[in-house]
């Protein structure tokens, strides 16, 4: 049966390093898999991307971004991540709802109980089968991300956003047992070391 | 005191005709005026318009539809209507809320609960003074948009999807005590002395 994994953490924790890794180790044993990132991951779903990420002039409101997160994941939802896995096919996601729970709530202080009403009206009960958290500073993490080139217009926020952003994580990641907190702090070879241990755990039946 | 009047009405029912009117007739008396059409009517909202109105290969779901809607919604009270409010200028819109009642709600059958709780969520109590309600039979109202021309996404869809939306529009009209409900069915000339003499009922005071 395929399943649906997520990798999410704050800017520069390593989630596309990470998730090239859990892709080679799933296809490895087999299994087909698509990838996805959020928001995006359809043409129509990019397109509300760009309205999110890119610096505009006219100030985008803090509930459009949010109603347009969400509008971009019913599409990759629904277009996208359900087809494949009634297929068989195995997805890893760079992003998802914890992003805005996260971003949206801890960052920018939105009311948690009207995320979940949006989140709960547009996509049901529809999760990840398991969520890999990758832990980093945000002074680290931004550091990495500098070295990658120039900010977005969300990256552009002040470290204090981001060490919201982290606590939320850090309270949805303590409260799901479907979800592994990964130390994303040390190097390459470090971080897929633990990132593998947890899969090995999580996804291989003894026998 | 400026306020926010809104147009409604089914494709073809002469909404942007009638705008004009009532802002000669404003303008008329003095009133410093703005225009704004929904979705729509700020630079960022005209590209969430955009995703809605056009044909694309991948299908946009109903979801994301009504929250592109609210999105888009959403920048333009905030960066356009309550500023001029604020300053003194009244706005006479083509489309607002009740568009997403009635086409998503009615025509698409979303549940109207579920509308209202994101309206509520994002916009608060926020709502026209005046509603002009401009009622017409589905088939004459498509007869008259296609003559303009080409037909967009949502004007495609079937006649009693138009039926369902203009049952949606005639409950609210009923339950509005701040709107009027405007026959739209005869010429241009005839729609345009209903439309002023309701605006001469409403905002003109005595003496």
């Amino acid at each position: 049966m395929s399943r649906f994994i997520v990798i999410e953490g704050l800017e520069g924790a390593g989630k596309s390093t990470v998730q090239r890794h859990v892709v080679s180790w799933l296809e490895a044993r087999g299994h087909r898999v698509i990838t996805t990132r959020e928001p995006g991951g359809t043409p129509l779903a990019e397109k509300m991307r760009a309205l999110v990420k890119e610096v505009h002039e006219e100030p985008l409101t803090m509930e459009a971004e949010l109603l347009l997160m969400y509008a971009a994941r019913v599409q990759l939802v629904k277009n996208r991540i359900q087809p494949a896995l009634a297929d068989g096919i195995w997805v890893v996601g760079d992003r998802h709802d914890w992003s805005s729970q996260a971003y949206q709530g801890g960052g920018r202080g939105i009311d948690t109980g009207l995320i979940t009403q949006i989140k709960q009206a547009v996509l049901g009960d529809f999760k990840p089968d398991l969520t890999l958290y990758l832990d980093i500073d945000p002074a680290q993490g931004l550091a990495r991300a500098r070295h990658r080139g120039e900010l977005d217009r969300i990256e552009q926020e002040k470290i204090d956003f981001f060490e919201r952003t982290r606590s939320r994580y850090l309270e949805l990641a303590h409260a799901d047992a479907n979800c592994d907190l990964i130390d994303a702090s040390g190097n390459e070879q470090q971080v897929k070391e633990r990132v593998l241990a947890c899969l090995e755990q999580r996804l291989c039946t003894p026998g």
